[in-house]
């Protein structure tokens, strides 16, 4: 191992690195449905967010991301957090390490899996209360608050990007409000 | 990309790169608690895994391994319970994809995480019903199947490698067992 | 409460009974989603019963019914699945305890619950794989195995009794399969 | 029925209507389990009271209490929290309607179910965070904020009454902290 640099230890890969690991394993994601709740614990709205993929067009999302080398699943549901909804969202991460689900995506395409060209990824979901200020940061076009009915709203779930539309039905059945 | 090679795509990894993947990202993981039933759903049995380890002495574990590239979670359970417990074990892998808890290991010491001299990984762990003739596989000496009181006897927990006696006590917990 | 015979001890209730004890406190149900699961686990079928209510129409609807005084939960879910899909029907009972939902029923309007005008009603919610011959007893008029995307097709839904769409919906989101 | 009185269909029963009740249903309960947080999210405190019962001794539980007819569960858990540990609680009521385990209780010694000598209970248990001031109510001696490590050790199990150990420990181990 004499050739691996002392600071490839550190989490964050080279785009050649992250090329490289993607052809070798499957990679740790979270999903994040971000939700607001009623004072007495209920569900309220779930929150997606909105961007402009670069192949065009629009793409509703939840929040999503890798987990890093040394880095907790914990720590790395509030790093999403803040990344997409800003340092003053004020996330609860849940209590317990148990997702409500899991979903896996695959570069190819796989029965009942979901796809990312990118890579096979294999993601832990939570439902996250947001109990702060929360704004869409970086490339994010809009932060939309949804009602229960509408997270589930088949003209909402054909705006998704594979998997998402699963994650907020998903959350929502969770929740006990698919009605 | 030009110096990756074609069978690079495949899910098993030499020495080497499995070495270089393990200092880039965390490793996917499945720990499988394999039970048996009662004819009405409820715990008889819990399966432990008697090894010899390199070191010397012997280590109490159950069943855990590496979800490969391109393998679903599904597959890797099925696979690593046959690896472990033989073709006739005909394990019940649950219907829902949810665990009944996440466990995470590191190389160095995390508060409150588990340990794994060789790597960063994130163990997605199931309760995993076997109907058929399990026999102990390879390396191991012995499958032992102890009351669900035997599998939370500190005498147990204290033979367990790290996270195992709590994937046991979490099963038995899981399963209204604890008593 | 000498006026309260050895007998009222018992399970059963007379209608009258039935009917005070309504008026008194809520009761304890159990919902029961059936299912047919591929060899490895997946969802293949969701069970529905079709039935032919007292005030005409259609109803659709799972397995449901009363916990019985001293009657276990894993014996009230046998029990009830063995009365509305025949005593070849080989359930397999949950090995956990834990419902993947708990469903209010009131017999007035609550915003976010469901409808029984005969009664509170607390409901706990399991699935239930299926592995013998089911055939629909007594009322119902028949049972049909849907598709996952058949079983939260809103035609389907619009057929179900009060919560049971949602039992549906929830049951196939919780095993990783509403799209 | 014209021998029910209409404030009959109110929540609260009459000694003699609850004595009546109990011999005819199981009673609809809930258990919550009351913790501290860390700003993360990851356990800090276990919340359970003293008692000193009539028969004498020290008794250590969790809260419990009945589901009053057309009370929510959700609102039966803010007011068992409210009744327990006061108005300034600040009870986190969990999003989901799923408790982490069901716990059957039965008059009469039934194998892995637990004891109330005054009826059948079929109790859904929820972890509730805790985020204001929470002080020991009526009869509670004091409200003792325990370690993860000290809520599952023999000496706090011995106290505990029926069930509620197996609550301890259940929570403890769904929370990822058993060890």
């Amino acid at each position: 191992m004499s050739d691996v640099r002392a600071d490839d230890l550190g989490p964050w890969l080279s785009p050649d690195d992250l090329d490289l690991v993607r052809r070798k394993v499957p990679m740790v994601y979270i999903d994040v449905v971000p939700v607001r709740l009623d004072v007495d614990g209920s569900l309220l709205r779930v929150g997606t967010l909105l961007r402009s993929p670069r192949e065009g067009g629009l793409a509703r999302a939840v929040i999503s991301g890798r987990v890093l080398l040394h880095e907790s699943v914990r720590t790395a549901i509030t790093r999403h957090v803040e990344k997409d909804l800003g340092s003053m969202a004020l996330p609860r991460v849940p209590a317990s390490p148990q997702p409500f689900t899991v979903q896996e995506y695959f570069p190819t395409a796989v029965p009942h899996a979901f796809h990312d060209p990118r890579q096979h990824a294999v993601s832990l979901a939570y439902i996250v209360p947001i109990e702060g200020d929360a704004t869409a940061q970086r490339d994010a076009i809009q932060l939309a608050w949804l009602t229960p009915e509408e997270a589930v709203d088949p003209a909402v779930r054909g705006e998704c990007v594979s998997g998402h539309a699963a994650l907020l039905s998903g959350a929502v059945a969770h929740l006990g409000r698919l009605g």
